[in-house]
C-alpha cells in the first residue's frame, strides 16, 4: 500500500496515539490567523502520492470549517493520493428534518458541502436519529464506529456501581454497555423546555443505596441533562456520582459546573481533547481507517 | 421578470437601501446559535420561484461561512428561482499564489467552495492582484463594481484638501479619484515588516501646507498602514487629517486608535456596517444586480 500520513486539527493527543497504532508519521503544517480573521496555512510535510488522514475535532464547527477545507483541499492540491477525514465527533447531525416550514436542514447542507472535500469519513456514534445511515446525507464512503465498547471496558471490573441513562433515548445504548460491563442500570425521564432548561426524573433507586452512580451519555453538550441528573441522584443515598461520556463538548464551560455540582469523577474519550480524557479512542479507529484505505487501493 | 427578495447577513443598513433601489421586499429569517456553537436557521418568507439576493458582510469570514451556506442552500431548497450573492467586501482574495512550497492558495479554495452555493456574485473592489478576473477562481457569473466613483463624489466640492495614497499600489486608484474630485494627490512609500508592522514615508508636502489631508484606501484592515500614514502627516503643517475608505474592517478595534491618532473624520461606505459609514454603496450595486437577474432570465 502507498504510504500514509496523519494530520491533526485540534486533536493532538488522539493523533499521537493513532500515529502509533497505524505506524504512520504525523504530518506537519503551520497555520495562523491574520488580523482580519482570515486564515493562513502551509503544509510542511511532503504529501505527494500519500494517503492523508486528517483527524479533526468538529465541535464548535463554524469557526473551524474553512480552516478544515483549506487543509483538505491543499493536501489534494499538493498531490495527496487520498484525503480522508476522521471526525470522531460529527457535528451538525441534530437538525435532520424540517420541523417547521422554512427551517434549514443543516445536517444535509453540512454533509453535502463536506463531502465535496473528502474521499471517506470515519466517525464515532454520530447522532443518527431519523437518518438510518450517513449515506442518506454524505456522498462519500463512511464508517460509523461504536464508542460503547470503550466505555464498557472502562467500567468492567469496577465494583459496587450502577449505570444511569438520563433518558429513554439512551436505553438501548446503556443496556448494551451494562451487558458487557456486568452492571445494573436505571433510565431517567428527560423533559426539555429549552436549550438550557432540562429536567431529569429518576425511578426509585432504593435497590442501589450505598452504590456509586455512573451517569453514561454519548455526548455532553450544554451539560444541562447531566446537571439535572446529578440533582436527581443527590436526593438518594448514593456513595458517589460519576459521569462517563464518549464526546465531551462542554459548552459554556459546563465542565467546571459539573464537578461543582457533585461529580467525583468525569471521564471522556480523547474524541475531543479535554482534561477529562481518560479513554483512548484510537484502538477502535485504526481498523476502520485501514479498511477505508484498503478499499481506495482496490483491496478486499 | 419573476419577483425578487433581498436577504441580509450582517448588512441591514445596506439591505434597507438596496430594497428601495431595487423596489423588492426584504426577506425575513431567524437564526441563532445553540450552546454547542452550531447554528439554527429558519426562513420565514415565502421564496418559491423568487430571485433571492443575499447581501453578506464577509469580513471575519471563518465564523460566517457555514451560516452563509445554510442560508444560500436553504433558499434554493425552498424553491428559490435563483440565489445570488452580493458580497461588497470579498474575503480571501489575498493569498492568490503559493509564495512558499506547501502554502494553501486560500483564495482558490474559498472561491471554488463558494461557487457551489451561488448562481452569481456581485462585489466591490476585490483585491485583484495577480488574478486579472474573478473568473480565474469563481466558476459563476460575477460582476466587479468600482467603489472609487462613490469616494470621488463624496470628495467633490470639498475645498482646500489634497488626497494621500499610502503606497504605490494605490496610485492608479487614487489618481482616478483625484481626476473626478478635482484634487491634487501624493503617494507614500509603504514598507511592511509584518502583519502589524508597517511604515509609510511621504514625499515633501510643502505645497500642501495649511490644507486638509484625506488618506484614501480601498480596505482598512489592521489599520496599521493608515496609522503610520497619520504619523507621517503629523510631521507637516496640515490643517486636518481625514481618512476615507470603501471597506472598513477595523481588525482589533483599530477604528478607535485611528481617531485617537489624530483623524478629524473617518468615513467608509456601508459595505461593512460600522458607525463610520457615510457613503451608501447601494446606488452602484443596483444595476449590476439587475443585469445578473436579466441574464438569468435570458434577457439581453
Amino acid at each position: 500500500m502507498s504510504k500514509s500520513m496523519i494530520f491533526s486539527l485540534n486533536s493532538e493527543p488522539l493523533v499521537a496515539s493513532l500515529s502509533k497504532q497505524l505506524d504512520c508519521p504525523i504530518g506537519a503544517y503551520n497555520s495562523r490567523d491574520f488580523p482580519d480573521g482570515e486564515s493562513y496555512l502551509r503544509i510542511q510535510s511532503k504529501v505527494k502520492n500519500c494517503h492523508c488522514i486528517v483527524v479533526a475535532d468538529l465541535s464548535h464547527p463554524n469557526e473551524k470549517y474553512l480552516p478544515l477545507i483549506f487543509l483538505l483541499d491543499t493536501l489534494k492540491d499538493l498531490g495527496a493520493k487520498s484525503v480522508g477525514l476522521v471526525a470522531p465527533y460529527l457535528s451538525y447531525m441534530r437538525q435532520d428534518k424540517r420541523f417547521i416550514d422554512g427551517e434549514a436542514i443543516t445536517s444535509k447542507v453540512f454533509a453535502q458541502s463536506l463531502s465535496n472535500h473528502i474521499d471517506y469519513l470515519v466517525t464515532v456514534d454520530p447522532h443518527l436519529h431519523r437518518y438510518h445511515s450517513l449515506d442518506e446525507i454524505y456522498s462519500v464512503p463512511n464508517v460509523v464506529v461504536q464508542g460503547a465498547p470503550l466505555l464498557a471496558n472502562w467500567l468492567k471490573g469496577q465494583p459496587n456501581l450502577f449505570l444511569v441513562g438520563p433518558d429513554s433515548e439512551s436505553e438501548q445504548w446503556i443496556s448494551s454497555i451494562a451487558k458487557v460491563s456486568g452492571h445494573a442500570y436505571v433510565i431517567g425521564q428527560k423533559n426539555r423546555q429549552g436549550d438550557r432548561d432540562v429536567e431529569v426524573r429518576l425511578p426509585d433507586l432504593g435497590a442501589h443505596e450505598g452504590q456509586t452512580a455512573v451517569i453514561i451519555d454519548d455526548v455532553i453538550s450544554s451539560g444541562h441533562t447531566i446537571l439535572s441528573c446529578i440533582e436527581a441522584l443527590k436526593k438518594y443515598n448514593v456513595e458517589e456520582i460519576k459521569c462517563a461520556a464518549v464526546h465531551g463538548i462542554f459548552a459554556d464551560g459546563v465542565d467546571v459546573r459539573l464537578i461543582a455540582a457533585g461529580l467525583s469523577e468525569l471521564i471522556t474519550t480523547n474524541s475531543i481533547t479535554h482534561p477529562s480524557n481518560a479513554v483512548d479512542i484510537a484502538p477502535i479507529l485504526a481498523e476502520p481507517i485501514l479498511s477505508c484505505l484498503a478499499k481506495l487501493e482496490g483491496k478486499p
